[in-house]
């Protein structure tokens, strides 16, 4: 690494100030210097303060010694705590007090989004990253998140971002947002008073009549007047798009699902149906790796895709997904990322679209293929325990169909 | 204690069961029966779950024994990690998950505050209080704190909450709180997103021209008209109210004092002097024990009150008094309180005022005296340092006159 | 009358340039001189302006014949229209010049409530009632009315105004307004935006388990607890306050009873009776001048009092305020003028209540009686018809049999 | 005429209903019938029915008659007042009943818009305009309209209305929008609180160093960063468009400048300088008719404009221009329609500018020149009155210099 940044040098003892008074008066001066050295830094220079966060403010080993001595000569809740205090390492009460300046919470989350790339090189970044998303674990805490709904009268600067964050089927500008916000859709955001104006996460959904399975339909149809179809009965939850790479791995969006389902059912009771339209992003990979178990010849139209297709093809490739998402496993548990998700969420895989996605992404991850998982509110607690302590897949009986 | 309350065994699964399915759908329901079934027990059977908390819900010594040795083979900061996580008790956890309810934070405020009184008999319930401290403190961050004005136009509800908390000086109904939030007054609070309509901390401040000297005088001197006095130079603090007893020990004071010194500063550019109005609550109880460096005539005097009181004997107990308030301690510090909380603030101890208080408390106190902190915001900073630093206690040439 | 007052001249030189640069840049500045200088005058003065805005203000004679003479010539909607320009008195292009202050609309609000008063003693200024009543009808359209929920959440600069303002049955402070609020109390206001915090009219309802006969029953029984009463059915209209004597005559009460029954239909659909109940005003005084069809022993009793009663003389005395509400009348209509109001609204005479309002007002104005009166939105309708086109007073069956 | 559609008969079958019940319970839904049946007819029936209120709602001739008499009789201003009463058509009765309904006042605004069309072939409408505008006109009061700033935190559903209906320089899509809503733009609206959600009127404003000339240069400069210049000192309207056919000749325009010069004043006391840059929309028309004073070359150039130009020409042009905005006359007002709306404000004419608008729509209507018409609060008054008594056209010795 080359000679030190002059700006990190002063961010570490700009950090060490902050600690040194924390709780007074100052905090808030130090605090926000810190935040805006840190946004100073060339990328590098992050790294190595990310790095500097584990060799500067970890415990201090003496102290833990003490700390252990004390526990081991009289074990109990108090030394214990005592013990839990000598191991908490420093960089939490930086965290902390960065966390007290306007601006700050954001502050801490890019520090976590770079520690989330440099940990890839840098295994010993794990515990910067293990702090900093305890606090932001207990910081967006769903008591303090706000969900809002958004649509056509909430302010452009929102409405952009979600332009520019949207990942699942990317946004082509404001007639195609305009489009996902008409009177037979809806999308919500969860939001936190530290970040206004900022969307943490957000979901959209169509409201159909039946169970759609193809998002260019769903993306592409006319919109409905300004009155909602009176037949509706179906809420799709087709896209879901986490926006802060700092809160990585904080559970926010299976409390979404779970509370726009309610909004939905108190603001349309006639909703009978509430289900997912969901990628299958590791389906073709997996054909790849394992065949599928499929023949040569579908194998290839399955990685290849360019000639036509019979109806026993597409049959046997149906089955070769419902067993990939059934029976292909990390460990005990679904191979597939999103279907590990909706599981874990108490969802059951229900129906498995042919040509739900004709897009070059969905052609490429899952031949065009994509799910439906349904969430039926009364099966949610039931299929979560079952998959949580056994590892069950709840599956439609259609699904199970396909299998046999 | 009598036989286990059987609210209080369900409460006790309830509280397991959320530990085993933290993070997960049933969360919220969980959490929301756990925050009504405390709420439902007796003050017995809360002490009862509060021990609980300790026996039950403190760090597993195998878990903790086998983190000890892991780091001892191996210290560094990944050890530390996770020897810092095997002794983080699981009450902190369900103190977490308790808050993913609405009115979650509300319910951990009310353990807490509980805690502390039951704390005082079972000093092993520390423990308990040192978890939701700190939990507490992180989630009433500065930086999710909301400032707001509190005047003519706020809802009822608040204001009714101000005449019921007011602790300082006790609020006699509608008409002294509308005195209090005339043209010429100011208030201000900090609220919380996940307790709306419910200030924290408050404080009262009168806007005069040149120091106020006399609490009935701010209390009781008729309304300014609809206008502000042109010739306003001064802002008095006058009292500061903390709300919440599960919020005690959380450092709202200084920054409520910060935050409203700077929105006085932009919106009245005239003001010069910030300072408060504050009692001396210990002065009385200290002459008592010391003697005050009084003659005996004047020990009467302060202890009971009741002859008159020339200029001599009027100047000889502004000393002892001045003399209390810089060298009087406790340990390092001051002895008195308030005079802690302001001169950490960075303020210093400007004039001491005779007959500052006439109300029964007030002599009780301090034979009626009253004295000022300026919070100088250029002395502020170094102020602090000092006094943190060193203990110096920082006083106006006149006070140090008092005692030359 | 004595020496004009200087401020009055200069209050009509201004209002003569004002009417001269109509339409124009300095209209607001002009416009807010006059209105802080009309509230400069004192009572005398006032009446010299209004008399005034008579004199100098009416339509220009000349103007007028030469109208007349050109729709003589050639009568037609154009020459009408022409007539009807010249006609209209240029106080009213004053009064909606005044309206472009900020504060305008108040202006002329006072400007007419002072008129109100004048013209009992001066019939002249009618034509000033007149031209501002025209204007003040057109400017608080219903179209432009904003109805508000007032509970405890309102700013209580708002509540104070509903203390101050509330005629029916004065509201004894904020414990007694907090009443009024709970969660088995409704109240509703009507603003304006002209008029930012201050409310035009409001309405305060009680929801009850049946008709409710006894005003001092719905003012002290114990507030509700936090919830409300699932058996509540009934909507009672207890009291209803037009705040604005400069909106005297405007209709705004009946378009309350409507929007506010609407409110609650929508909110509440287990509500299945609307009413009110209402003074009977004129009763006593009407027993006084006509002996109320009761016999000298029964009028003493209802004039004075003081003395015992038993049924029979109950039923005679309900009976003859049956006979005043249906029979007595003013021209072709009730006398009762609470009667004439919520009869021309469409509701009907339900139930007169022994003892309803035992306070000293209600004995001196009915011997204790109030009167339900019925709002059954499916026969507003046809009510109204009948009453406006045929004068019919509607009644329910138990009222009919009072008088059978 | 074809034969009458049923929906008009049905139409004033329901404006007869709702002129007999006015004022009463059943308003409000007749009212909102009025205008959805308006809404139904087509072009032409929408004529026939503005026909028919100056047909069958024009004053009552024969109450007219007995008014005149009585008038004649005893002229004074009661009988005048129930003259003009007598000459008011029913049609200001329907448009005032019509606007209690919900959406009312849209109605009202739609019908003058349809009338302003048809009344170029049917001049016998103008009546109906005339009173619809004086009502409306009354409704739009000054005292009764909401200032609103317009930036990227408005909602998406106004900022689509702005794109629409901008008139004077196209706004091309949602960059071009964002563009002029940073931070070195402004935008303002007027609002009524009837019509929410919709601009009434709005202005666009760039802050600039020094006066602006080219639009162009305003409407594609790189955008400024997120912070303002601080040596900005001029504040250039470049762009004032009336959304609301209906509110045609209602002068939102001077009241908007007039306020938002005011607002600018407030949060910018650096701004020194307010002007326009302003369309001369005559002046091409102006030099086919009369030469404007040009040779015969420089006329072809000016209507032609495909020859290069040398500084002679241009400037012999410019003077041609600066003789059309002073000299050229529609009676004794200025020819030029922006001129006359900017010199009764009380502007004067600033500046003219060689190659101001570049578009065609500026070659083909002035050659591309533009104007500054400067707004100096010191002189508005001044030159407001002397343009309107004496037709003085106010401009800036530069102006003057080019004539001389």
């Amino acid at each position: 690494m080359s000679s030190p940044s002059p700006i990190l040098s002063v961010l570490q003892q700009t950090c060490r100030a902050l600690l040194a008074i924390r709780g007074d008066e100052s905090t808030v001066n130090l605090a926000t210097q810190v935040a805006r050295r840190y946004d100073a830094l060339d990328a590098d220079a992050r790294r190595e303060f990310l790095v500097w966060l584990v060799d500067e403010l970890s415990p201090d080993s003496a102290v833990v010694a003490a700390a252990i001595a004390a526990y081991t000569t009289s074990p109990g809740p108090q030394t214990a705590q005592a013990l839990g205090d000598a191991t908490e390492a420093p960089r939490q009460a930086l965290f902390r007090a960065i966390n007290t300046a306007p601006g700050g919470t954001a502050a801490v989350m890019r520090m976590r989004a770079d520690c989330l790339t440099a940990v890839r090189d840098l295994p010993a970044l794990t515990v910067v990253d293990h702090d900093s998303a305890h606090l932001l674990t207990s910081w967006f805490n769903r008591g303090f998140l706000e969900l809002r709904c958004i649509d056509w009268q909430t302010p452009a600067a929102v409405l952009e971002k979600l332009i520019e964050y949207e990942a699942v089927h990317e946004i082509d500008g404001w007639e195609d947002l305009q489009r996902r916000l008409a009177a037979d859709r809806r999308c919500f955001g969860f939001f936190h008073p530290a970040l206004p104006g900022e969307p943490l996460i957000f979901i959209e959904i169509a409201l159909t009549v039946g169970l759609a399975g193809s998002i260019q339909e769903v993306l592409t149809q006319a919109a409905a007047s300004a009155d909602l179809d009176p037949d509706v009965d179906t809420a799709v939850f087709y896209s879901i798009t986490n926006c802060q790479p700092g809160l990585t791995g904080i559970p926010l969006g299976s409390m979404l699902i779970k509370q726009v389902t309610e909004e939905l059912q108190a603001e349309l009771p006639q909703i009978e149906t509430f289900c997912t339209l969901s990628p299958i992003p590791g389906y073709t990979q997996w054909v790849e790796i394992t065949g599928g178990r499929l023949s040569p010849e579908l194998q290839r139209l399955v990685l290849h895709g360019d000639t036509p297709i019979d109806d026993n093809a597409r049959e046997a490739v149906l089955t070769s997904c419902a067993y990939y998402l059934l029976h292909a496993k990390r460990r005990v548990l679904p191979a597939d990322p999103v279907a590990r998700f909706h599981l874990r969420n108490g969802a059951r895989i229900e129906r498995i679209n042919w040509g739900g996605d004709r897009s070059d992404k969905g052609r490429a991850e899952s031949y065009g293929m994509l799910v439906n998982y349904l969430y039926d509110p009364d099966q949610l607690a039931d299929n979560h325990i079952s998959y949580v302590n056994d590892f069950v897949v709840a599956h439609s009986p259609a699904v199970a169909e396909l299998l046999s």
